[in-house]
């Protein structure tokens, strides 16, 4: 089986897709002043994605929690952070604010190199939000996905191996009919040691104070790409 | 929860999206015609149909086989009907053949009316076609779907009542805010029973020789409509 056997190509999401950094912190810092209160709202944004969402993905990886969607992951942890600054929000504002997630602006280049990719492949996401939140989304930001791959639908986070196995398995396509496009280098790993394809997409501007971002293109992924209309024209669409 | 509380349409597809029967006998014909077999293809259409894939489910949903995917049904049937006609194709036509099922045509109204539905609604496939064969039809048909629920994903076929409730449980909302549409009122009686909302489309030239198809509007359905312009009008998109 080689490159050209491909058929699909798969989307990590936040990060790689939307520009969740940015679209949160503007919409917590709107919630916020509207009532008054101060806040380091970029801190808020990390910690509400790195220990609400991830933190909360890897504990049910672990098997420390039980399996639940990255709505109630988020709903959760924004609970936890308004709380500690005296619960400004009611219930139904509070709610608004949490469904910020299924209306993250996308990177520049995302709807219309997706728009170039899909007249060639089949182009979902493969992503760890939950369906609902990704059909909002892409309603919201005009992604326009052929398909939607989901951990709630596929009952598996990424990166657990059955994830991406399960995504073919929908398709109906061998792992190697099937290319994980992402920004994270942990994601593709994990892809291509259960036979995927890899494409890389470095996104700078993602990660803020917590981490920094995969840069570097790699030769152990099959493509490496500045953004997603470069990926298309390295992929002839 | 009222009739304006509905966010998203859930749509039969076979029958009621588009004319499979007019699609698979035309290709039957062909595939057949080109090694000089006749046949009766109406006849093979509604076998391979009602005997193969309805049968299929029917036996899975009594627990008397393994739960398999449309794909694998139509596979099978197809399988059969070509032996009794001397296996004229060889396992790439066959294939190619059972394939058709992925790129049946729309009924005249259907990509039109569905881009008006999605307007205002989540539109989704709720069939027991599988994932791949609903993504790969969508995109030869141009069929503007917000999403897909289908049985390989929610892991039961319809008219199960676990069917209904696990699509509604994937897009987050109650059942009373999603709207089963369909031309089978069976299947829009068990969505109901299960605290969806119903709408009724009939499309009279489905059934062919087996059986009549549904065409009495009924009061028991939320709305009754002569096709899917209509029912967007009548929902005011």
């Amino acid at each position: 089986m080689t490159l050209s056997d491909v058929q699909a190509l798969t989307f990590d999401v936040f990060g790689t897709v939307v520009d969740w950094r940015t679209t949160v912190i503007r919409e917590v810092s709107t919630a916020l002043a509207a009532k008054g209160v101060e806040a380091d709202c970029e801190a808020f944004a990390d910690r509400w994605r790195f220990e609400g969402y991830v933190g909360g993905i890897q504990a049910i990886r672990r098997g420390e929690r039980a399996f639940t969607t990255a709505d109630a992951l988020h709903c959760e942890k924004l609970d936890e952070l308004l709380a500690g600054l005296g619960s400004p929000l009611d219930g139904a504002e509070a709610a608004e604010l949490n469904r910020v997630w299924h209306r993250l602006d996308p990177w520049p280049d995302s709807p219309g190199g997706l728009g170039r990719l899909r007249t060639r492949f089949i182009v979902s996401t493969l992503s760890n939000g939950n369906l609902a939140l990704l059909v909002n989304m892409a309603k919201h930001s005009g992604l326009p996905w052929d398909c939607f791959l989901s951990a709630d639908l596929l009952g598996h986070f990424k990166s657990d191996p059955e994830t991406y196995r399960s995504a073919a398995r929908a398709l109906t396509l061998e792992p190697g009919q099937v290319m994980m496009v992402a920004a994270h280098k942990a994601d593709l790993d994990a892809a291509a040691a259960c036979g995927l394809r890899t494409a890389f997409v470095p996104r700078p501007r993602e990660h803020g104070r917590i981490s920094p971002p995969d840069l570097e293109y790699e030769d152990r992924f099959d493509f490496n790409a500045a953004d997603f209309h470069d990926l298309a024209a390295q992929l002839g669409c």
